[in-house]
């Protein structure tokens, strides 16, 4: 397509689509910003899950039975931590803290989170600009019925049990979006806005937060079209689904469109869900439907390539469902 | 012997003695104060090499083949920092690095140098009190015709190449000797400080620099023993030849001896240096002459039973050549 394309991506889900959005779009047609909500200072060193994992999948040195860190990877650091009465319950792969511990010094030497992303993507070979949504800290935290937590003690700490009953982002209001990320929001050749099939709440939602950013996605003439990370009812990986329900909303894609509301000129859905999205096209909201569960590099590529095309076949003036 | 041992330490070779000599004291016998004028802050995380060497060497895990680190060590972080472009001129183990990531996090959270060795060398299952020389940071500097350097710039970055015109010991000063250090230089029934086969310079100087520690030495009843790190004019290991001759001194036992000048009771040699220590012996120095160099651990255990024999035989108002 012609024109320049801006995805908002979180972790695994939406970096498969960021990856094929990268074999179908040049460096200079796609900027990928990537949610910082689930960074965190572990043993010192700055966390930033989302951004890895997305460097990692355009690197093509994802781990895909594992499904998240480095194919190849080895835990002698993890082991001797272990021996040595530290903090084990977030797993540091021996290649992967090389990035944790590059990164906290590039920081510490006073460059940018987008700096360094940029330098650390760029040593992995990657031509697209991955961009953080701030250079400013995000920290998400859950409320639970036992208190809050912070992102990465529910997720991994906790494995996602403990119910959540509100989510917030600290440090939103006050963390400007990077200058990578408002550059891409103003280009004039801005052809489309994708929302990757990440989790709406907790990989999305950081991005969206940030002063403007909403503001800007609904003034920009190019559509803002979101990929289903529900596929039939369930998450294709993740607690999207338990999040749902325990949010009050029935999991599906009616409740991703609901939670999008105000935003999307258009959503690409799984064959699973063609009855909830012909009811939404009946709504007002175009919808695709296709093959959204990417598990090959050809889905990937093709889904990427299958969302582009529909995005570019979307009026300029955007639908909306009302707000 | 009855009575408490004080052993000064440095690295690979001061660390050999130090197991020996744990393998014949008790826990409650012995206190092995290590030189931390080599610790840098290196990527962030704060190494400490002697320390590390000595306590890896007690928990019998060092690598003796690399004469340094940890045996059966993977390098897959070093692998990729190099990658990631990141500073890789000083080698981190995967299993190594555990030791600096969990210091560096103790340390951050506010515990003392002294307590973290003393955490760390407890998990690694040592039993023998392993202090460090002080709690605030002192750093070696060498000075080079092309300027100064860092101790781990020379040492490692260098590999020793610069010829050596001074050494300076930057903030021992104001550095006080650690609790440990001092209780132990303390004890009434102190019956031997013992000078491991360190470098002289590098490994013991730093020690002795603290604020009231040669006053100390020279206070004390019992003798102070240095085992030689030279043998037959050469150091077992390092730069100590090399530098005796850039500092302006024959290499040799005589050099060590006229180093540590108003310190030594006594003086361990090897076989090699038989005709030397004789003429130390003529000059009112007790000398033991035996076998020096330890390659076994019956060579460290063997030496350690007898420099502690020699020390236990000195009188107790000590020889001292005349300064």
């Amino acid at each position: 397509m012609s024109g320049h394309v801006l995805a908002l991506c979180g972790g695994v889900g939406g970096a498969k689509l960021a990856f094929g959005l990268a074999q179908a779009l040049g460096p200079d047609e796609l900027t990928i910003v990537v949610n910082t909500g689930d960074d965190f200072t572990h043993l010192g060193l700055h966390v930033s899950p989302d951004i890895d994992t997305v460097a990692y999948t355009l690197a093509g040195l994802s781990d895909r039975e594992r499904g998240w860190g480095l194919a190849g990877e080895s835990w002698q650091f993890m082991d001797q931590l272990k021996r040595l009465g530290g903090e084990a319950w977030f797993n540091l792969g021996d290649r992967d803290l090389a990035m944790h511990v590059e990164r906290t010094r590039r920081l510490a030497a006073g460059e940018s989170l987008s700096q360094v992303t940029a330098a650390l993507a760029s040593a992995l070979g990657i031509a697209h600009p991955i961009v953080p949504m701030s250079d400013e800290p995000v920290r998400t935290i859950v409320r639970t019925p036992d208190g809050e937590l912070a992102f990465q003690r529910y997720f991994v700490g906790e494995q996602c049990r403990p119910v959540v009953t509100a989510i917030r982002f600290d440090g939103a209001a006050a963390a400007q979006p990077s200058a990578g990320f408002r550059a891409a929001l103003e280009r004039p050749d801005l052809a489309a806005v994708i929302v990757c099939p990440s989790n709406p709440y907790l990989s999305i939602d950081p991005i969206l937060a940030a002063p403007g950013v909403r503001a800007a996605l609904s003034a920009i003439g190019a559509p803002v079209v979101a990929v289903s990370p529900i596929v039939g009812g369930r998450a294709i990986k993740g607690p999207t689904a338990k999040l749902m329900t325990e949010l009050g909303a029935t999991p599906g894609v009616t409740a991703v469109v609901n939670h999008y509301r105000g935003l999307l000129g258009g959503l690409v859905v799984d064959e699973a869900d063609r009855e909830e999205a012909e009811a939404l096209t009946v709504l007002g909201l175009p919808t695709l439907v296709t093959g959204a569960v990417m598990v090959s590099d050809e889905d990937r590529m093709r889904l990427a390539r299958e969302t582009l095309a529909f995005a570019h076949g979307l009026p300029p003036q955007r639908l909306r469902l009302a707000s």
